[in-house]
């Protein structure tokens, strides 16, 4: 027994006990005469106090020997402070130390081990033990455990099963890259790593078990952007006999639930728009719907007037941002269209319109439209005095892209995304299928189970290509300001349906046999009509947080190369390792 | 909706109520007149009625055409059963069915979804999906996810925080072989999949997260025996400022509370003995505590008497069974010889003493030994008239085993061992190292973060080859019936004596370093005092539910091969892929 409490749990209630503490030295001051050590561990700090009257003189040296970081045990009597320290719960007492135990010492640490630190995060990654002392690192840690515990619990509760899947499973080289595990046992052959439980939790449905979830590790070989992981952990749901709306007020209650259990917090209403209504009123499928500025489009109003730029576009269509008409300068106009015309965004222009507090109109379009021109559109956009206009236009998709951008930059800017507000949002019908021009094929927006809605199967079966562009599926994302935190779909249990689907997709029937022959041959024994839905388990930790870093919801995070930097891996292997693998190097002396 | 109840919950409080139902067609019963379906869920059974009387003769027909694992949807009023079955909980309801949907059909299933199936073992894990719908094996799978629940539920109450470690970590080719994951960013590299997460979790102890815990993935690339898997789970668990006393309060607690919990059942007390006691008293460091036959040594009363076989044997140790005397004939005692004769076992032979009902003595060494003798040894086991005394010799490790191997099986054949009754067992003391003749070096009997018992580590720091053989640990199993369930040690927090058991071990300075600097790093910045144990999580559910198998509480497990049958994995996967990799395969031919 090393402590009889910790750090953080004596009150003044507890003056006059002897008790025991460990923990870690957080702060010394020493005064000459008197010398107070904050003593640190997970629940909190609790002072320890030395003076030439009370402590022996012994003990005291010993003390003034501490240094940061070092473990130690003190054995003393809860006394009153005399000066209180109300920030924190123990701040009305202090241990009067009679006995100290050094169970460790330690080198001074490569950066402070304080809320605002000084370590680049290079070193706090590869010294992450020491990364994961300071407060905000482990609150995070302890935070994500809590969410994890309160997601079981609904779950649970509402007849939920939790499966654990397999890891090493099959490589099925559609969509992202798996990871693969080389089989000593069955030389020439590999398990993969799964990106997600998909095909086994259908397999779940398939044998009956009615509602399963899981918090599962899923692996995805990338290359890494900067807030991605090599592995990341999902929660993963499929419900039997179900349709969308039974798994939309299912998972509206989850998160309602984790927010209120986890957060404290009240999530207002979850409103529904679909795919179509958020491109075209947010250029995005994850809009964040804390602030306005909803697209207007002026293709009507915009074209025909003799500017080129606009009659030549598909799409005019711009955004009304309240009250900054006469914040900007020409000079912040030309800062924000450089801004827009980065390659990273694209834009080739951008129109303004500022509507002045005394009523004037002002645009970079004036040569081409009139006053009343420009008061149609403002009318059009609902636009105040003092408010102002951007719009641009091009090809459809680009032109929206770039104009989400622009509103997500002015919502920024404006401090318009308040990190304790959140806003979901279930984005619906989203299309089954996405042309990739590159490959010149179909790919599956959400994944290839992925089931069409009802109405629009028999155009499916029989359309053309451009019936196929406009199929739209039972497939469904929560968005929670701006991020995309789960999504979904009810799936396909007809294996003549499946097939269908995978030869759209470019499947021959010998890859879709070999890949996922076992689902559909499961789909001949009875599967009941699915569906489900996964959330992102790191991001929605960061984001019901208002963070947003998933690595620091991670407690051993890679970085953008995908190494663990404490441990230096991925590393080389010993030959034999190799050998036994039935495996060679390819190149060796490149990388040697 | 497809439905407004399962098919487990209607009651006679129902009738009258017009529900929907969705399920598997379990059975079919159809008099002419009158067809009685059973539908099954996850949930339940409940009855179907179909009539001349009462059915539309459209539907009637249509019911008819259902077959075995149809999916059905029906729409009909709860009316009360004449002849009601008590073995089922909706057994005093059926359904009169006015509306039918096939939702799906079912080919015929390659074996009888039944408790007890004609499906042979291979049949049932190709067709896992259908083995699933079976009772006894949902049931396991849904007891599986209730263990961890309240494991979960008891250790955040007990102040345990669930921190998720890397899968993709470095290979440390200590111990069992490590599964290894190229990585594609970094050619030439390779991460590994743990075999535990045990360094982080130490790593965990030093960033001051106080007690973690995790129910966690674990992988093994070993050759399979019977009942152990490639990838298995664990319960997995880290303490601060912890000593073994602490620890095996709180995981009694655990162990307690998971049993009362998940099955209702308070677990006796938990006794403890050390390795040693238990190597001597029963031959095993997991004995079946359920029956008595504790080992008597003989080495006094069996030596000296002329008997060559005793007379030069390391040990001389026997077992007394109860009230066997008289069953047991020569042909009996000749075939029991011959069993432990088998290599398998591989005693010389088996020396027996009948103490029988009469008084009378008789014995296979009579010749040297006359009955005042026998009956000294008779005396020594406590044994009454009517038992049976099983005498071996030996080399004192070889002869402990086969006797134990003896005891378990007159256990087996005497019927003792309950699958209801269950007895644990603390082993603690373990020795620190194992000697391995082959390979002429020491092993770490736990792992090599082990620590030794504190009085040891003088003895360890100095000692001699023969010192380093009687060093004993900190470390502890929990034996349930027999079977390890859960072992685990106070760790080394020192980067000293860590260094110094890394040596022991047979570690160069170079390899403790690359496999392990982290860690020593780490131990260098106020590593506290911390020990942890680890529960098979498979095993510990087999054990709880009386049965033997872990396989039958895996969803998916893999065979004796590692080969998931139902998706066909391992399998050859694309050349791009592990060109990507930088890898060839060393002998295609082979494997082709």
């Amino acid at each position: 027994m090393y402590r009889t409490h910790n750090c953080g749990e004596l009150r003044i209630s507890d003056v006059g006990k002897t008790v025991t503490l460990s923990g870690w030295v957080q702060k010394t001051r020493d005064k000459g005469f008197m010398m107070w050590i904050d003593l640190r561990d997970r629940y909190g700090i609790t002072q320890l106090i030395f003076s030439e009257e009370q402590t022996d003189k012994n003990l005291f040296e010993k003390a003034r020997g501490l240094g940061r970081e070092f473990v130690i045990q003190v054995t003393g009597s809860v006394i009153e402070r005399a000066s209180k320290n109300d920030k924190i719960p123990t701040g009305g007492v202090e241990i009067e130390v009679s006995e100290l135990n050094i169970l460790n010492e330690s080198k001074l640490p490569p950066f402070t081990i304080e809320n605002e630190t000084d370590g680049g995060e290079e070193l706090r990654m590869k010294y992450r033990y020491l990364d994961l002392r300071r407060t905000p690192v482990q609150s995070n840690i302890i935070f994500r455990s809590k969410v994890a515990i309160e997601t079981r619990k609904y779950l649970s509760e509402h007849g939920f099963i939790e499966v654990e899947t397999p890891n090493l499973i099959k490589s099925t080289p559609e969509g992202a890259r798996d990871f693969i595990v080389p089989s000593r046992m069955n030389p020439g052959q590999f398990y993969a790593l799964p990106q997600s439980p998909q095909t086994f939790k259908q397999i779940l449905m398939v044998s009956g078990l009615d509602k399963y979830f899981q918090i599962v590790k899923c692996f995805r070989d990338e290359d890494l952007r900067a807030d991605r992981q090599p592995e990341f952990t999902q929660i993963d749901c499929e419900m039997s006999f179900v349709e969308q709306e039974d798994i939309l007020q299912t998972f509206e209650g989850l998160t309602r639930y984790l927010f209120k259990a986890a957060r404290g917090i009240d999530l207002p209403a979850f409103p529904r728009m679909t795919y179509d209504e958020a491109m075209s009123l947010y250029g995005s499928d994850k809009p964040d719907t804390r602030f306005g500025m909803q697209f207007v489009e002026l293709n009507d109003l915009g074209k025909g007037k003799g500017f080129g730029v606009f009659d030549n576009a598909e799409l005019v269509v711009g955004i009304c941002v309240d009250g900054i008409a006469a914040q900007y300068s020409n000079k912040d106009i030309k800062k924000l269209t450089e801004w827009i015309q980065r390659p990273q965004i694209g834009a080739k222009g951008l129109v303004y319109v500022k509507i002045n507090e005394d009523g004037s109109i002002k645009s970079s379009v004036g040569k081409f439209f009139n006053e009343e021109d420009l008061r149609a559109w403002a009318d059009k956009f609902n636009a105040k005095p003092g408010d102002m206009l951007f719009v641009l236009s091009g090809e459809t998709d680009k032109t929206r892209k770039q104009l989400n951008e622009l509103r997500l930059e002015m919502g920024r800017r404006l401090g318009l995304m308040d990190p304790n507000e959140f806003k979901p949002l279930w984005v619906l019908d989203f299309p089954l299928l996405e042309w990739d021009e590159e490959s010149e094929r179909f790919h599956a927006m959400h994944h290839p189970f992925t089931s069409p809605k009802k109405q629009d199967i028999p155009r499916m079966l029989n359309g053309d290509f451009e019936t196929m562009k406009s199929l739209r599926a039972d497939a469904y994302d929560l968005v929670i300001n701006g991020a995309e935190i789960g999504g979904g779909s009810i799936r396909i249990h007809d294996r003549a349906l499946q097939e269908k689907n995978f030869k759209l997709l470019g499947f021959t029937q010998e890859e879709a046999e070999e890949q996922f022959g076992f689902l559909m041959g499961a789909f001949e024994y009875g599967a009941p009509p699915h569906g489900g839905i996964a959330f992102g388990f790191d991001r929605l930790c960061a984001i019901m947080s208002g963070q947003q870093s998933i690595r620091d919801f991670i407690a051993f995070p890679k970085n953008n190369q995908g190494r663990d930097m404490m441990i230096d891996a991925p590393a080389r292997i010993a030959p034999e390792q190799l050998d036994e693998l039935n495996l060679d190097l390819k190149i060796l002396e490149e990388v040697e």
